[in-house]
């Protein structure tokens, strides 16, 4: 888990949360929630917490030129944003504003991620290798990443090369939920601009409602059948498969992203958001 | 897309797949497949892909040692599972044997992860960023990537920080989706280990496979529904969320990881499956 733990910090400022949302878990938030959404303005004053950042200082193994490596990584999709180097300064504004920030090896100056373009990537965790050399940036990016407007920096596949030209391409490094999500766009977007020839699956299920809810339901309940009659293993993860892709496809009619979904998903469980509806259907 | 594209460089080996599974989607290989799962023994013989790699290597900003950064990220889940440094040759290493291979900075030499243990990253794609100077390893890992035995590097939360003591703790840096599944896996735990006081929601789904089940159907009818009756987008984002979670916790106790169903949907769209399904209805 994300946990965040303050408990033996107690004078650690309070963060505050997201409310969005409709659904009464989002909102409702609850003193031992596991995460933060949350910009802390000043933390560092608080001795506590100075504490603390001496003690990670003290652990991070820095480089030759007082250097580690720090990985952004948006803490829903798993993403990689982007990649840079921080020093002992850039840690502590990071902890204390919550945004993360780099050590700029061009300009040799601190830089925060946002503070041009106003898409800060907000801290949720940060995490240590166990070379204690290398740091992961845990965040939810305000806006696109990278300079050039992409949603990370990393687009380019080195397997798209072409002979004796320069890299080019702008394709996402998209993981697998992402890139399923990327293909059922692209298909629903195919949708849109022609009719001509056999449709695909994804297509023809894009192109009819009834089709596609009656296989949205056809495949939860065959995935509940896996529990109920006992299958195998294999079974379940198939059943699943197909769950996730047909919901999937009803999202891209809808225009949901999966991303959205698993931001609704952290913050109900950030706020114990199930022990909030069983509390409620207990009392209805 | 996580499009591996040899189409210009008709000499290039040809891959293998994985054919596991017991669907036939998983089974059936088309030649278009998008995604590569392969070993290629001495592709670096082959002149066309010396070439692409010629012009990889001219595009890579590398540091005044002559090293970039190079990220391996598991092409499932998306979680960075280590982060070493790649010299020209690493790199070389890599695209030829299709193995996350670094550079040891402290040995001064080539090493590939899992030439002792024989847990490697097996590589699908690789991405530069926009800098040139930053790689990403796309890779499925055939075992845990830490030398301590962990999934991934990442274990340490800096905010799991205590004061005045070392960094300690086991906590993996997870993203939202296996967040929740790692706090449903512990609530399974625990219905195994005590059955006192008054359950959570999650331990009540555990305990009543009728309940679970009854829940998963009503969620995915719901989730329809924000299509029949257009409904508004924050609603289908819920009622997705909302099928993710009760489904994953059938996947808890069917002891199925989100990881395995992924691996599914990526073998199945790596061969066209769906279109493959779609062709089998159509002849059935």
């Amino acid at each position: 888990m994300m946990a965040v733990s303050y408990s033996f910090c107690p004078r650690y400022p309070r963060v505050s949360s997201i409310s969005s949302g409709r659904h009464p878990w989002d909102t409702q938030v609850k003193k031992n929630r596991r995460l933060v959404f949350a910009s802390i303005q000043k933390p560092a004053n608080d001795l506590c917490l100075q504490s603390k950042v001496q003690t990670l200082l003290g652990n991070v193994k820095w480089d030759d030129k007082g250097l580690a490596v720090a990985i952004a990584q948006n803490v829903d999709t798993g993403s990689i944003l982007m990649q840079g180097f921080v020093n002992q300064d850039a840690i502590l504004r990071t902890i204390s504003s919550r945004k993360a920030t780099f050590y700029s090896r061009s300009r040799a100056m601190l830089w925060t991620k946002g503070e041009t373009s106003q898409n800060f990537i907000n801290i949720h965790d940060i995490f240590l290798d166990c070379d204690r050399d290398s740091i992961i940036y845990l965040g939810k990016p305000d806006g696109p990443t990278c300079h050039t407007g992409s949603e990370t920096c990393y687009y380019t596949s080195v397997f798209d090369l072409k002979e004796q030209q320069q890299v080019e391409g702008n394709r996402l490094a998209l993981t697998t939920l992402y890139s399923l999500e990327s293909t059922i766009s692209q298909r629903k977007a195919e949708t849109l601009a022609e009719q001509t020839g056999k449709p695909s699956w994804t297509k023809r299920l894009l192109l009819d409602n009834h089709l596609l809810c009656s296989k949205i339901r056809e495949e939860a309940n065959e995935l509940c059948q896996t529990l109920e009659e006992n299958e195998d293993k294999s079974r379940a993860a198939s059943e699943m498969a197909d769950v996730l892709y047909h919901a999937m496809v009803l999202l891209a009619l809808k225009d949901v992203k999966m991303e959205d979904v698993l931001e609704v998903l952290r913050q109900r469980f950030s706020q114990s958001g199930l022990e909030e509806k069983r509390s409620r259907m207990s009392q209805g």
